[in-house]
């Protein structure tokens, strides 16, 4: 079965294999609703002692933060996130909020908000691109996150333009990407891969 | 509006609030297709430079090595986890297949391949449990993880079965948990909570 030229093995919903992560996008302003909907996503996912360490820090298209922050990417993705509409820094709270003891789950938790935000943009018509190509140490500094939060990611969001749009080197990488088959990270009992 | 006994703010897909965490389960064995499947909504995550940093290993209730990996887990999460169909350990690789360089984000991305598996299950009319209440140590030598790897959670897969046939203690936590509201994890431009 194919979904969204994706090879897939099993009979999955088909929201995981449409999903994928363009770089042309058409700098439409998003609504407010719209927005909130994506962080809504996130609110629902699990973690650890239903901790919720996540926070995001986020910027829209042409307002006073957005040069700032889009300066915070190294120069490659500045190129296309410019075209994008939100562009939101993702960071994790190292603690607990409840008793200040370390959570040692919080980069994974706040990895499963954001694949909740990426499928909820997909959902409406939209796509998320996720990062790490970001200047870490200047976008802790910039956006001011304390010693006890980690800078996750940064992702952007926009609505997809055509592919024609993009620079020609960025055109030959506008494709949903493949996988590795299941069978390469699962085992039985016992972890067997080298 | 309120999605299974959640008050939501903005209008999201159901499948996110619709997903929990329940201990109930009935114990029935999942069928090969189910299994895969689940493992199949990991695979099209995203990841940094697509590197599917996710290992899983797996059993099966009553298989051969079902007691060895469920007595992994802390003495409470055994106490409900004994009755769910499947128990899968969350691994990421730590550094890149493809070089060899260290991954800076391979708990994070394991994190969003972990809610793909978890929204998968729901949509399959499963639930799964996330749990970090492992003793990791011990589990990181029975499973024989490597050097190059962390074991970053477990979960617990299977159908969900009546909350009066748990203990009374656990009835009691077998509930919808909450959320903190939208405006307690987002910022424009700037990180300003505390």
């Amino acid at each position: 079965m194919k979904i969204n030229n994706r090879e897939i093995q099993f009979p999955l919903n088909k929201i995981f294999p449409k999903r994928w992560s363009p770089r042309s996008f058409n700098g439409k302003k998003l609504t407010k609703t719209q927005i909130m909907t994506l962080f809504e996503a996130a609110r629902w996912s699990p973690s650890a002692f239903n901790g919720q360490p996540w926070k995001f820090v986020y910027t829209e298209r042409g307002d006073k933060n957005w040069k700032r922050l889009l300066n915070l990417l190294i120069p490659f993705n500045q190129m296309w996130v410019k075209n994008s509409s939100l562009l939101v820094f993702v960071i994790s709270n190292k603690k607990f909020e409840y008793n200040g003891k370390s959570n040692k789950t919080h980069s994974f938790d706040v990895g499963a908000a954001w694949m909740s935000v990426a499928l909820q943009a997909s959902l409406m018509g939209l796509a998320a691109h996720g990062m790490s190509g970001i200047n870490y140490k200047k976008a802790t500094e910039v956006l001011k996150i304390p010693k006890n939060y980690k800078l996750e990611m940064a992702f952007a969001v926009g609505k997809k333009d055509l592919k024609s749009k993009l620079p020609a080197d960025f055109q030959k990488m506008e494709v949903q990407s493949d996988r590795n088959k299941v069978n390469k990270f699962i085992s039985k009992g016992t972890f067997v891969w080298k």
